[in-house]
């Protein structure tokens, strides 16, 4: 009897994680993240920390003739519960059809090529935009949209978004629903001969290839009062002597208001500091070189892990975490975050700002060493004078 | 072992679709729905569609003496998340005794007859208005409130709630709440010997019969700032060749901060063009004619059903859907929104603000086609030219 | 067969109770609670009431040295979704380190002793100030703080979370981060040799000893626009003949969008009116005196239970309730709630807005009781004329 018992837990245990739901994002509202259902608990408050790494690169892609993808989401990515990605190639020619995401808001970034994108709002204002190398969108969820690969090489980029589960039963493609809509009402609705629909697509598209778009001037028939677009590459990042942050919030990009992106670059054995964001989840993509990051869960438990290009990272709200630049180059990586309200707090500025005495006593040391950990620290450790880190993790 | 292991499963199942929980709604917030729940995921993220319609007009009344109802829930029409509404009658006389919902707030459509509401706020500010045919309440979460039948003939409302799960221990009423507090208590409570409750309804009332109000002009002891009471019969409609659209949302409705609602006029053979909403469920409640609707659920999924005069149907955030108008009559449709923020987006303002290569590539047509998507369509087609639709679904 | 279904069911329960999840609070919104999760949907919605009484004080506590603690939270007091709550006693000296809570804010009032309590947030801003009996605090979710006792005297306090969740794998301590570093790592963070960090805790310290701090004024490096203390007990009370009614919202206290405090005093004999609070949980923590609680949960059911010193006292959203001061001295008690903005509606009040002739019809009763039912009422109802109540249940 005891082992049926047991075994009715562990089918409890199946169920929940293969159905659990998606972690509240609002489209208005910064700082207010939750942990929103038995799954997620479950995932999180156990002895062993969640796995944090995602070989999405070494995963198979689709391939639609125009175009391929692959994902990481919260199905096949546990922890993912708050934020989900896209790795996307599209060729010249090659468009994601028009489609829409029901549950998610949709963020992106151009890594290489040229595409051309357009989208719809609810107040019927429509965006036809050009992408390139280090441009960023913003599509709230719900809002119409297509992408449309141009130029001459292959464009590629990261979609992202704010919910583990945008994709299965949540993406609709314009194709789909035309192909399950009769012939005899798109007449009625468009006042045209039913013979018109004979050559519509009989079922999903999802990559389409035609003409690639004229690289041309921006246009667009009725503009909204908030762009889809931001040059992140444009900005000037934030220098320090070990790499270069440069971020996208909703301060820089009004429409963005669910969602912050950052390009992170790490110099050979520079260290991203210890933090945590108070109000967000972090999906991290990495795009160049090696990092090791390291995430602490509270009660003893951690978890080491070392990414190279094309690796999905995750970090949950609240965790502590750093990262190691480990490899011989540059460590470059994509961080985007399920809040337009970018918030951090560092270990070093925490210490910085605690009288000595506190830290005397909580750490059981003397002033001496208290005024070296309280001295002002870059976001980025300097690692000019550092050996190589030891040999990494798994 | 296998047998037991299923049953396991089975039984969650049945344990988490019975006990499911509410979706969240923010008073203070437009745009910001999301799936909240294991059983929420469970019943959209399926490869069947979920059932669209419930036959609330064929289930059994409970009666009260002085009125009677019956009520569309997520217990008994599961897919009804957000949303879940109850169709009641008053007698002259008959009153929905002073209750308030603990975890929705209350929207209500008057269909035929009378009635007088009163509902109290937080600060103890109070309002007592008289509403008739057209006219519509709305009560946030957790406000006092009462209604009763007047005038001459049965008063018909119904009441839709911005949780699925309004109802069962939800609803807390003044009766039973003074019948199981000991009369030695109220005594005290209000200065007065303990025989004057001597005579206190023993259990709950739910409608108790009296003399009918008369009608008199409003009067409210200390009135609230935002009143609860909208005339939308009085508004002018958006009229167009097809039918009628008739809205009352937040804008116009300040108070009515979590829900929108419309009524819809079909004409025989008319379409309601082929749209989303990107941050509501819809509830429907049919009054007169029939309306066959079909809803696109993505990955090649659909449902078509038809509706009359007390049907309910239900359209998850999202999901694309339309309604044909399959009668000899005029269609006529109750529809409410879990948001005050109304939003939609129609098929053809997404294909007319497309570039034409866009939908050429989309669809691989030709651009005569395309240029005929893309002409500017109304709401609701017109049906002048149009023969009777085929023979109705289920 | 009915057995091994039943106890699949019987697992079920267990499993969700004990992995049941955070209820969203949200830091910017007021008004905006709701179910979320199955767990709570279950322990609500059944037939029998949720047990509201948790005997805090009789719990063994966890001690530390410097302190020592106990707790009551979702794990061990199920109602308890969306608050939960801490005693802490620190000895003079006794430092609660350096740590942060990754899914609450925490909320605290000081019954005896002095403490000093730092705190940062995601600015980088800092306050340092002194907690003496009567004062309150309020960090946001997710930032850091410590709390040390001072001068001569046990410092005790009642820390209370926005969340029945915040306490196992959401609390993250300095020490147990730091002792889970490798010395390289900080050696680089820091800038300072490896040794540096020989005698840093091995392990979680949780409370430390040390001088204690002195008493000197207030000093923060950086301090932040909103500070994050309220002197609660120098507040002029609400006070009527039955009792006294002190109170700390967002109003008066800005920082604390998600949380509302108050003490209240009830002469012996006094009740504190019929009630129900339309937006929040209400957490209890009694401190003196014995209070005689009544919670109505519709549909027949109510729950009644007496508490005294250090029990804890539950209300969910929206639920009726009121309390009988039922011992011979005033009783005294803490209430907390998990909105920033208090709303509460009363019986009488709701009478006294409503039409004699609805609540006649209503209750059955002539209008000379219902005069006397509508006549004003105080919050907590004048003892001065009343025999002790009758003996107190459980």
């Amino acid at each position: 009897m005891k082992n049926l018992h047991k075994m009715a837990l562990t089918s409890l245990l199946v169920m929940v994680s293969s159905y659990s739901p998606v972690r509240a994002t609002d489209a208005t509202i910064s700082g207010s993240k939750t942990i929103n259902s038995v799954a997620e608990a479950m995932s999180i408050a156990s002895e062993s920390m969640p796995e944090i790494k995602y070989e999405l690169g070494k995963q198979p892609m689709k391939d639609y003739g125009g175009g391929r993808s692959n994902e990481a989401t919260a199905k096949n990515f546990p922890i993912s519960k708050g934020l989900a990605g896209v790795n996307m190639y599209l060729k010249p020619g090659g468009l994601r059809e028009l489609h829409w995401h029901a549950n998610a808001a949709e963020w992106s970034y151009v890594i290489k090529g040229h595409c051309r994108v357009t989208v719809i709002d609810p107040q019927g204002r429509s965006e036809v935009k050009d992408f390139g190398p280090g441009d960023v969108w913003y599509f709230p969820r719900g809002h119409g949209h297509s992408i449309q690969g141009m130029g001459d090489e292959e464009c590629q980029f990261i979609l992202v978004f704010d919910s583990g589960y945008f994709s299965e039963f949540a993406t609709f493609s314009m194709s789909d629903w035309l192909a399950q809509t009769p012939p005899e009402v798109l007449a009625k609705e468009f006042g045209m001969p039913v013979s018109a629909f004979d050559k519509f697509p009989k079922s999903e598209v999802y990559i389409a290839m035609g003409p690639p778009p004229k690289m041309v001037p921006d246009e667009s028939l009725n503009p909204p009062p908030l762009t889809h677009r931001f040059h992140l590459g444009a900005k000037t990042p934030q220098v320090v002597p070990g790499g270069s942050f440069n971020i996208v919030s909703q301060k820089e990009f009004p429409i963005s208001t669910t969602m912050t992106g950052a390009i992170l670059k790490l110099k050979p054995f520079a260290i991203r500091e210890l933090h945590w964001h108070p109000n967000s989840d972090e999906w991290q993509y990495y795009l160049k070189g090696r990092g090791r990051m390291t995430v602490f869960g509270s009660q003893g438990r951690k978890i080491v892990r070392e990414f190279g290009p094309g690796d999905v990272g995750y970090v949950p709200m609240g965790y502590g975490h750093y990262i190691e630049s480990v490899g011989s180059e540059e460590c470059e990586m994509l961080a985007v975050f399920n809040s337009g309200d970018y918030q951090e707090i560092s270990l070093s500025e925490w210490l910085r700002s605690t009288p000595s005495s506190v830290l005397q006593t909580n750490l059981g040391v003397s002033s001496d060493i208290v005024n070296g950990l309280r001295k002002k620290q870059e976001m980025f450790s300097d690692p000019t004078n550092f050996k190589p880190v030891t040999a990494p993790a798994k």
